[in-house]
C-alpha cells in the first residue's frame, strides 16, 4: 500500500449469516483480541489461544455457569484470515436470540459491533484485497444471474486490478523518465525522445478506452437491463409480460406491482438480468392533467435501456404513440413488436419482431432482439478485464482526460513539468481505482453500502 | 440403541444457514460420499480426503473451468461430526444464487437434497443424540426467551434423558427379578418380596408424577403463556396493551393485528414469553347474531392461560361480563384488574391488582400476578429435569397408568406374569421418550417439523 490508512485496533464482531431462524448461524470476530475474548466464553477441550490456525473446536459458550449454546469455533491466525487479523467464527444453532446473546457477551468483553463492510475494509487495509477486489466482494454477494456473478468473480479474481496496475506502472515509468530528463536537462545526454513518451501515453489512452468500452457491457451485467413495455390499450401488454415470465430461462424474482401504476418483474435470459416494467396501458401524455401514472410511465421509458413498443395486427402500427416515444427515448433503443400474429400475418410491416403472446410464436426472436439491443455484440471474453462499477469508470474518464491534456502539452511544446503534472493526475486516478490512493471518504462511501458482517 | 433403524446410505446436502443474502452462507453435506463429492468440485491446496478432521481449507468451488465461488471448507470425519458420518461444511459468499448453484452441482454428483431434520435424524440414528436431545435441537433453535432456551438446553444437555433412563433401568431390574422369581417359582428360594417390588414401582410412579408436574411449567416456558385482555368498552384495554408493551422487559415481536378482530403481541417478562391477545372491546355474547368477532373473542378466552379482566374506577366492576367469563374459563385463571386509579382510589374492591395505564402505576404488580397465575411457585431449578414436550408427557402418562395397573395386580394377588406385562408396557413407554423404542412413524412425525438443513 502506498498510502496506508491505519486500521483502528478494535476487535469487531457481527452476525455473518443472513438474519433469521435456520439450522446454524455464524458469528464472525476479528482483531487482536478476538481469540482471547472468545476464550473467556468458550469451554472446550483446549484454550483457543493454544489452537493452530484453521482448526475447528467443539465446545460450549457460557455466561458464568449458564450454557448459552454448544458451538463449533473456527480459529484463524493472523495473517491467514479473511481480514488478515486473528479471527474467530462461532457456528451456533440458528436462533437470533442465541446469536444476539453471544454477541452481547462479546461486547461486554470490549469487542465492538462491526460497521457495514468493516471486515472487508480491514481485508483491504491489511493488504489482503485491493479496492477493486473489495468492491467485488459485495458484487459477488449481490449477483443474481450467471453473467453478473461472472463479472464480479472476474474482478474478485484480480483481472481488472492487474490491467489497471500495469497501465499505472507504465505511466510511472514514463513519468520518471520525464523527470530524469528534467534533472539532466542542462547536460547533453540523449534521453527518451518525446515521440517515445507520446507513444507510451497514447497506448495507455487506448487501453483505457477499451476498459471504458467494457463498462457499457459491465454496467448491464452488474445492474441488469431495464426494459419498458409500451403500447396502446388492448394490444396485449399483460399477455406479453406473462409470456416473458413463462418462457424466460429463469425468473429471478416476482415483485407484484411494486408501484401502483407500473408492474415490475425480473427475469434472466441466458444469464442476463432483465427488469421488465409494464406500463399497463398508462398513456404517455394527457392533455387534461399530468397524472401520477403518466409521470411514472414517462420516467420508466426515459430510464429504460430497451423499450418494447407493442402493436397488434388488429390496430396496426400506432404512429401517434411511436412519435411520443421518440420524444422520451432514442430510436435505437426501441424494439417495434407486432403482437397477435396468430390472428393474421398480413399487417407485419414496420416491425422488428412478430410475436403471438397467445401461442408463444416469436418469443425466441424477441429474446434475441432484447440481447442485441442491450448487450449487443459486445460480449466480453471471460479472461479479459471488465469494468462494471461507475466509480471505476469515472476514475478512468479522469485519467483519460489528463492523458489527453498531456498529449496536447507535448504537441504544444510545453516543458516536461507540464506533462509530468498531467501524468501524475492520471496515475493517481488509476491508483484510486485499486485503492493505492484513497481517502477515508472514498472508503466510507464504498463500505457503508456493504451488509454488516461482511 | 436397542432397536436400531438403519439409516439409508445416501449422502445428503442442504443450506444450513437462514435463506437470504448475507456475508456468508453455509452448505452442509453428510454421508459416506460427502468428502469425495466435494473433492470433485473443490480446488484447494490439498485433496479433502487427505485432510484431518476438524480442519478448514480455503479454495475454489469450480464447475469445469468456471469458478462458482471461493470458499472455506470444513472437514469432519466419521464419527466426529454432528451426524456421526463423514461431513463437510462449505462456507460461501452469502448469495442464494451461489448456494443454489453449488447444491445443484452436488446433486449432479449423486448427493441428495436433505429432508427436514434429516441431519439431526441421522445424529439420532447413529447414536450421537437420544430422541429427547434430538427434539431439543429444534427447541433450542426456536427458543425466543431466556426461560425457553434454558428449558431446551436442559434437555439437549441430557438431564431429562438421564432421569428417564434411570427410571427405565429401575423397571428393567424389577422386571427381571419378577421373571427370575417366575422361573424358580417351583423351588423354595427366597426372592425379592412383593412388598419390595411394590415399593420400587411406587417410587417410579412418584418420580413420573414429579416429571408430569414439571410439564405444567415446561409447557409454559416452551410454548409461552396466552393472556387474554377482556373488558367492557372504554375501560382502557388498548392503553393497557400499550403499557404492557412499553414496560415489559423485552418485546419479542410485534405482530400488528394478525386477525381482523383480535390483536396479538408477544412480550417477554423475566425471560417468559407472554402472548397478549386484545379482544378490542368485542363482546363475548351477542343476542342477535353470533358474529365472527364474538366467536373469536370467546375462543381467545377459552384458550387463554390467564385472562386479565379489565374494569375501571369510573364504570366499576362489571358483574355481567364477569359472569360471562366464568362460562368460558375458570375463576383461577382470571386476574381482576382495576384501571384508571389515577382518577380515583375509591372503587377498588373486587380487584386483584390496581393499575393506571396512564401513569404506569401498578404495572410491576400486574407482572407479578401474571407470573403467579401462569408459572406459579412452580419454578424449576435448573439442574432438575424438565418435561416440555407433549409427546414426552403423553408417554409418561402411559407409563404411569401401566404402573398403577401393576400395583393393582399385586394388591389383587395376581401372578407375576400379569405384573410383568404392565412393567414391560411402562418400560416401553419410557423407552419411546428417549427413542430406545421407536418407529418410522414416530421419527417422521418428529423430524418433519424441523427445518431443512438441521
Amino acid at each position: 500500500m502506498d498510502y496506508f490508512l491505519p486500521s483502528d485496533n478494535d476487535t469487531i464482531v457481527a452476525l455473518a449469516t443472513p438474519a433469521g431462524v435456520g439450522a446454524i448461524s455464524v458469528i464472525r470476530v476479528s482483531g487482536d483480541k478476538s481469540i482471547s475474548a472468545v476464550d473467556e466464553l468458550f469451554d472446550g477441550k483446549l484454550k483457543l489461544k493454544d489452537s493452530e490456525s484453521h482448526k475447528i473446536h467443539y465446545g460450549k459458550i457460557e455466561k458464568g455457569k449458564d450454557v448459552i449454546d454448544d458451538v463449533l469455533v473456527s480459529v484463524f491466525k493472523n495473517p491467514n484470515s479473511f481480514t488478515g487479523e486473528d479471527a474467530i467464527e462461532i457456528s451456533t444453532h440458528g436462533n437470533p436470540y442465541i446469536t444476539t446473546k453471544i454477541i452481547n457477551e462479546l461486547v461486554e468483553l470490549d469487542v465492538r459491533l462491526a460497521e457495514p463492510g468493516e471486515f472487508t475494509k480491514r481485508a483491504f487495509l491489511n493488504g489482503k484485497l485491493d479496492l477493486i477486489q473489495a468492491e467485488a466482494v459485495a458484487d459477488v454477494i449481490n449477483s443474481r444471474t450467471e453473467a453478473s456473478l461472472k463479472g464480479a468473480r472476474n474482478q474478485l479474481d484480480g483481472l481488472l486490478s492487474k490491467h489497471v496496475n500495469s497501465l499505472r506502472e507504465m505511466l510511472i515509468n514514463t513519468s520518471s523518465l520525464i523527470e530524469l530528463e528534467l534533472d539532466f536537462a542542462e547536460e547533453d545526454v540523449e534521453f527518451m525522445s518525446l515521440d517515445k513518451i507520446k507513444g507510451n501515453i497514447i497506448s495507455v489512452i487506448s487501453e483505457i478506452e477499451k476498459l471504458l468500452k467494457s463498462f457499457e457491457y459491465g454496467r448491464v451485467i452488474r445492474d441488469g437491463i431495464n426494459v419498458a413495455l409500451v403500447g396502446i390499450p388492448n394490444v396485449g401488454k399483460s399477455s406479453l409480460m406473462n409470456l416473458l415470465l413463462k418462457e424466460s430461462r429463469a425468473i429471478v424474482s416476482e415483485i407484484p406491482g411494486t408501484t401502483r401504476d407500473v408492474i415490475r418483474e425480473e427475469i434472466s435470459i441466458d444469464g442476463f438480468l432483465f427488469r421488465i416494467y409494464d406500463t399497463a396501458g398508462i398513456r404517455l401524455t394527457d392533455d387534461l392533467i399530468e397524472k401520477e401514472g403518466v409521470i411514472r410511465s414517462r420516467e420508466v421509458v426515459k430510464n429504460a435501456d430497451v423499450v418494447i413498443f407493442i402493436n397488434d395486427v388488429i390496430s396496426g402500427f400506432s404512429v401517434e404513440l411511436y412519435n411520443q416515444l421518440l420524444e422520451l427515448t432514442s430510436k435505437e433503443k426501441i424494439i417495434i413488436l407486432m403482437n397477435k400474429i396468430d390472428l393474421s400475418h398480413e399487417i407485419t410491416r414496420n416491425s422488428d419482431v412478430k410475436v403471438s403472446a397467445l401461442t408463444g410464436e416469436g418469443i425466441e426472436e424477441l429474446f434475441e432482439r432484447l440481447k442485441e439491443k442491450s448487450i449487443g455484440t459486445n460480449i466480453f471474453t471471460e479472461k479479459s478485464s471488465l469494468v462494471t462499477n461507475i466509480r471505476h469508470a469515472n476514475a478512468l474518464e479522469k485519467a483519460k482526460l489528463a492523458l489527453e491534456n498531456s498529449i496536447e502539452s507535448i504537441e504544444n511544446g510545453m516543458t516536461g513539468e507540464f506533462i509530468s503534472v498531467d501524468l501524475r493526475t492520471a496515475e493517481s486516478a488509476l491508483g484510486e481505482i485499486i485503492g493505492k490512493v484513497t481517502t477515508d471518504d472514498i472508503l466510507n462511501n464504498i463500505f457503508s453500502k456493504f451488509c454488516i458482517g461482511k
